[in-house]
């Protein structure tokens, strides 16, 4: 006798629903929250536009679960990377790299990301709601870096604009500097130097010495 | 007799273009281009629609005149702030303050370039075609240093991504943190701290001592 392996009608709409968010971060990454409409996403996917209303009941709720889905995906990809990191220096280039590889792995997210900062009145009082936990991540490594004493007393504020801001135009210029000027931010020669400057100046940030 | 000084019709032209330009750029800025419409600009402005398309024929030559002249009027005041300045450290440090200072004077235009880096379709085939005299600007500043043996080789791209990037989102971010971190990015004091950082990194970038 031969068991078939069907997959169950909950596990094709937990597919479906997968797919149709994929679709939806690559295109509220590609063409922005206002200029995207769910028809992209239906047709993206192959399903018609009710389809999409069965998971989501429209744009805004699509948009904030992608968004949802990005920080909290950022958030244990660091938690990870982070894990048993002691030493503060030690803890924040592997936080830096955490949030760099994310990125280079995931540049739908570095442009939905991008939008966010640029976006000033599309998310209403509270633009922070899914992107806390990164930036807690940050405060929390400056901060134990500062209060250790191996840190000049910066602001991790100063940081996420500079040193970690970085990750994001690294990945979304890679083919806005024009054809002369593209690069492949996942190619490991680029990558890998990169990452030697981004660890240069998070060194140079937090030291003493001026 | 007294001559009365009654604007010409020319000047009121001119006046009323002006004004549009000014509200168009605002207003991409703070929605992006796919979610402005000329009505809203008209509104701003205090005149009707089809007003707007007696000196602009549309949203796109709209939205090219708004880019160019952020750019054109960028890289004015690059060339007169470094007028002058041969050393590569010094003239790399006034070319990053100029683009600090004209967005941090100019917040609407950080936000615009925010958005040109991650609108990864909307510009065709030359994202560059406004934006190249910035580009070219920071080229020849690190070429310059590299050729005298002044700067390690370091890439002009990843000097654009970090140190001179970081200007973008210093401007950007002020108010996209949440309330707890918001900040006024023109405040003297918040300024000069960032611009200490800019200058430290651009230094550590470019430095032989690793």
């Amino acid at each position: 006798m031969t068991v078939t392996r069907q997959p169950t009608r909950q596990a094709r709409g937990d597919a479906t629903r997968r797919q149709i968010l994929d679709a939806a971060e690559r295109i509220f990454a590609d063409i922005g929250y206002a200029a995207a409409r769910l028809d992209h996403v239906a047709e993206m996917v192959g399903i018609r536009r009710p389809s999409i209303l069965y998971y989501f009941p429209g744009k805004q709720p699509l948009y904030d679960e992608v968004e949802a889905d990005i920080f909290s995906s950022m958030h244990s990809f660091v938690l990870a990377q982070t894990e048993g990191v002691a030493d503060p220096m030690a803890r924040l280039l592997a936080l830096l790299d955490a949030w760099l590889d994310f990125l280079v792995g995931r540049p739908t997210a570095a442009r939905i990301i991008q939008r966010l900062i640029a976006d000033s009145a599309a998310y209403g009082d509270n633009p922070v709601r899914f992107s806390e936990t990164a930036l807690q991540d940050i405060e929390d490594v400056v901060a134990a870096g500062v209060a250790s004493g191996q840190f000049q007393p910066v602001s991790a504020m100063v940081l996420l604009n500079t040193v970690a801001g970085g990750a994001l135009h690294y990945v979304c210029n890679a083919h806005q500097l024009g054809p002369a000027r593209s690069y492949d931010p996942a190619a490991p020669e680029q990558l890998a130097a990169f990452r030697a400057m981004i660890h240069r100046l998070a060194k140079a940030a937090v030291s003493f010495e001026a």
